[in-house]
């Protein structure tokens, strides 16, 4: 990685006075370093390299885009995520009240919503129709998965004169998003492309955490709780809960950590098998906890144990994610007839909270979290930023080329003091 | 039905001056009428025959069953419901603490707990290890299904000196409470059965509610707003809830009117069909409903639709309810395949709280229901009553034989003022 | 009490065929006795009187209203109270979608919004509007507590041509619409005046439950638990915990039974001293139990203890209520100052939870309470009765006369089963 | 700041190997950069001074306590504060299943658990009296204020053999574990004692988070919705909310953000004053909210406005923490009186969640940190490490010793992101 991969587009000098009053605004060289760690900054220093910084987010004194003939664009796509009616509650507020930006469309149904053909009318956002959304989860806007066109996306966004377009979405909303970026620069025009990413199992490269991920995992205590009542409540009870986590399996951890009555956390970073005689064989391990205690709880991330499918599956869905064959039903199964070969009695209850935990709204800091990432994102684009993310390090908002956060999923280090913490917890 | 099909079985007279202080005792004729309505009760009175009432349950100022040589015993059996631990605490704080019973025995894991082949320890319960129990879901006793065999268990109940056995649980458990009984008359012992009936369907039969159910509504709150929040977030979505309901469907009805974002609640009292021109076939209906509104919220009891398999099952669980076809992965499949004839897209997101609504502790009311359930439960017993329920009728705690509370399940009215509501607010 | 104050003023002949399709009709002779004990039942027929009952709620064949003709108005007056917005949206959608009357207004801040000096325009309900608001506390229409001119009022409603009047408030609510609908019936104007009674207290005569109460039980919760983590977290920790309750003890005595960690409940219907030798006072026996259990939770409900004080008040409000002195504020210094006296260490922590518990939604079988109130208040109205309030007892909901529901507040009858109940878990 | 105050005292040499299998251990190298902005990194190699960093926290290879002989203890002291138990659960694991210490105190009452005098019998903590107690808030071992001779502890600590002691609290707690370290030095003991800093204020220095702040930001959000509904429910409605924060606005601030509906944030990092003509006084502010909205919400942290007091107090509590004269009641007596006397109605209601926001247990995220920051905790005493708080900074666990984080208190920065967004989306 080098320094160079941090650089920010911008679409031209910023020679506007903002219309912001009795704010502190951010110097553009404000930066914060990538490493943390002493020695790792030091290699850069005795390499005489630049170390590898991201530019702040926040308000410019001097902002490229004109608030007063500006139009702003708003969409979200792919999967439901906690906190996305705050974003576009917040987008449209600092657009309207701060910018003073005279018109902010809602776009419907995500990319969908810029392709004439599906005849999908814009919503007006203003303070009023905003005020109560953050109440509720869901979007108002709704979404749609799968890429559209990028060409015609720009078409739409020029007829209707649009110099500011937000998108809300995950990894393909990112990768069309850079695309629409890309058409924009090829035809010179003056569009800021600036997005939120979402990914509700905050596996998103560089960015220290995603909105609606704190959400997420304060939603799996209910289901954790009722697996452990449950498997409690019966004879050799054993409650087993399946939870998001495509390709990484933060959800699982930190539902792990956060009611610590789970017994077994499966993550797609860390293999297992289920019979066999070693450490990671779940099955016998089990049957040892249940000969002790009676009863378990397991958690499995969507995403783990794909290795155990005779003929591993590589559909993917519209987005272009990997659909997985279904782990927790393959656990489900192979557990009751690993327990009916041995006639032991085991009570198995199964637990998929699936869209539930995702489409609540965003509480408390992380709600606060959804309000600065919306206010920044506009501090981005009114300065004419473009082809980026807003994202978050070290206690700071940050600016993340498109490119830089899709380079690669962030996943669980098992080396790191989040797993270290959890394999301390866990039998497996 | 018949006045005389409501009287309660006493062990002997109450010969025994009760220890309960500056409290209001109940006169052994206090009644509760069965039927409410004018033109019913005139009915009655025109035959010259006598109104079917219910005892009405309290401390009665005499008492059987001598506090000083008591031993009581508690047992939960058939699956988990909001409120087993309320029910459990006051029933061992009454025995305690008001009647000065030296002895209160949690039987482990159900019936099961009363069979020495099992070896399941007795726990002994006392004012401090229950006084937080209320806080969480489950049954720290632990529960089994099915039956075990009565001799053997009284057998048990004679050498362990139990005179007071309390049992939870739903109708299975009723029935074997009831056989209990029987052996314990035709040995004439002086043993006192009361059973607490627990049911989340709400389906026991003379009695207007039962402790849980309430809670249960509550916890399905979360489900229906996140069915909803998918279908208005998706092109065409569909948010599809399967609740509990074997035999009926009081849980989707009321789910239906306590949070009014579903259009069409099917429950096993009423039959409809999937395809077809009438005004009960689902799918065209739910076609209309998207062209119109893009979206659409369908609850499904799991016994309803049972006629929809083609070779209807009569397998049984160990409590002997029927076993039934998943009516909610039928729907699912049927749903997505209509449309995908009609080559209309459409996303379905399914939901199974399953479970998860009835391991979650009682709340609120709910919470005062278990409590004055489980209190006149006591004062049932020590009087002498035996072979009989704790219930609740038009606003008063009653006493019910259980061979009346079993003898049909509740089920919803098609007349009555709740379904009228229901059918008022969905489209179906 | 007579059986003719059971009796409901109708406006004249219902002589239009009812629009509603495929409902259960409910014939007018369906009825609801008022007593429920035989022995009370028997007494009125051996006396040779008729039986005192209820008219029963619901849809009826035969309308007088004519519905293509037909405006609504609703009102919400006095204080907050859980559910309001749901009956709002319920009263909307019987009128529009179920009888399809073309306009329904919601009068801004009760009463007020019916005199034209306060220039307060309705807002006009419709299916759309009315969608999510059930999932917020408070009421769409805001209130104003007092009352107003009836003559101006009725003035108002002549020129709005509203024939249909909803009035959703207190016993101050009542009395005024009850005035209303006196000048109406003196003018002979064909309105209906159809009253949902709201008291959060649940002290509304002749019903067995208001709306809203059951949810403010599951707020006392937190309260309750907070209470008692500080009671027990602190040396000599007491917990002191106000809720409301102005003339009756119902939310201190159901919040007692529903999280027992409470040790005393006071309520204005049971008096207690402070000092003194007496099992009734307080004082001394908080000592005791502070010396051997270390920590105490009391709940009091706003009137309880108003004897203690010296110049017993009689202030009222804006309502005719009468405003108490704080008795939680007397309670937490004198408290204080006693063990000070006695040099005694107490950590006393006070709660006043407060408008917290009446502003959140209603929510699960309290929200289908709703529902069904506001259906048959709008049948009710339909149907041409007036000056009366939709009610519900033994299981059935009811129609009675506002004079005979304004009668007298409902209290705690101390030799009831609740307080039996209660009285068994505390100290006091 | 010199990268000396960063430095960690230790016992001695780490001569043991770690019991700890399987995991991957933390050399003694690795660190956490304090600052994180280039340009301040640059400051410090441009002047040739060493980066002030924290020693990162977690499990050593080899540790300096032997675990055989090894007894530890655990107190909280203070307030409570939502994560105490999950602390001390994990405490108590992370000693007894890891390291395979035989013994754990529970100390009880904070520090007067160490003086004999006051009798109080410490608990025994093993894996199963802790197993359920993170679900409960407050604490196990409960809590008291104010300091205790050192000398005195020290000898309690000496006679009971304990070599591990964990103190749980705040800036009081700290100094006085600082106090009992230094006697320990100057007696030349081998106890460590590791703190873990708890302040619901989330305003200890030098660390980015404090365990239960995230909890209590949800906490607010039920109190901010219930003053947003009152206020828009009754005629010129104030909304007024009493928050904590004695010295620092972070509760406060987060509750703004958090959910949307508050108009005004008072802290005391910002002075503001009542009447005047400035943009900063209150009164005349809310005078034309009210006339623009008819309503408004207001937040304001117990430490604000101070200044407003004619004769500010200098009372403190047992823990030294300066005493605040009542802000909320000042507010809400000035708005009153305010609007009396411009003859303009309004209606406010006073809310003050008080200890209902802290003594809720952590949940989700929250929980793991809680759990996180106890298993660091008992690596860093097993390593020798004494006279220390585990902190976080960037994303990482780390050492930080007492000196440093006692020397000042964390307070807002008014130039900061968390305020540039706070007073864009309030009114002063």
């Amino acid at each position: 990685m080098d320094h160079k991969d941090f650089q920010i587009e911008v679409l031209g000098d910023a020679k506007i006075k903002s219309p912001l009053q009795a704010v502190d605004f951010i110097s553009d060289d404000s930066t914060v370093a990538y490493p943390s760690d002493l020695k790792e900054l030091n290699g850069y220093i005795k390499r005489g390299e630049p170390i590898p910084a991201f530019e702040q987010a926040g308000p410019r004194s001097r902002i490229f885009h004109d608030p007063a003939w500006s139009k702003a664009a708003i969409l979200t796509a792919g999967g439901l995520c906690p906190g996305l009616n705050d974003v576009i509650k917040f987008l449209t507020r600092t657009l309207r009240s701060q910018y003073k930006v005279p018109m902010v469309y809602g776009i419907r149904y995500g990319y969908r919503g810029l392709i004439p053909d599906y005849k999908l009318e814009p919503m007006i956002l203003d303070e009023d129709n905003i005020d109560d959304i953050h109440e509720s989860g869901g979007s108002v806007l709704s979404s749609s998965r799968g890429r559209q066109d990028e060409e015609t996306m720009v078409d739409t966004l020029v007829r209707m004169n649009i110099n500011l377009l937000f998108c809300i979405g995950g990894d393909g909303t990112l990768r069309c998003a850079h695309d629409v970026a890309r058409v924009i620069r090829d035809r010179k025009l003056a569009i800021s492309v600036v997005c939120i990413p979402k990914t509700i199992d905050n596996d998103i490269g560089f960015i220290d955490k995603s909105f609606g991920f704190e959400t997420a995992i304060y939603a799996t205590e209910l289901f954790v709780t009722a697996a452990h009542n449950e498997a409690e409540g019966a004879f050799n009870g054993i409650g087993l809960i399946k939870v998001m986590g495509r390709d990484s399996g933060f959800i699982a951890a930190n539902a792990t950590l956060a009611n610590s009555h789970i017994n077994y956390c499966l993550v797609p970073e860390k293999p297992f098998t289920l019979d066999g005689v070693g450490p990671s064989a779940l099955l016998p391990n089990l049957e040892k906890r249940l000969l002790e205690r009676r009863h378990a709880v397991i958690i499995v991330a969507e995403g783990a144990g794909q290795e155990l499918f005779a003929n591993h599956s590589s559909r993917t869905d519209a987005s272009g994610n990997v659909l997985h064959d279904d782990i927790g039903l393959l656990l489900k199964e192979r557990i009751i007839e690993y327990f009916k070969q041995k006639d032991m009695e085991v009570n198995l209850k199964y637990f998929d909270p699936s869209y539930t935990i995702r489409s609540v709204p965003a509480r408390g800091t992380d709600a606060v979290f959804c309000t600065m990432l919306a206010q920044n994102a506009v501090h981005a684009a009114m300065s004419g930023r473009t082809d980026m993310v807003v994202g978050h390090w070290h206690d700071a908002f940050t600016h993340v080329p498109i490119s830089l956060a899709t380079r690669q999923r962030k996943k669980i280090d098992l080396k790191s003091q989040l797993w270290t913490s959890v394999s301390s917890t866990v039998r497996l």
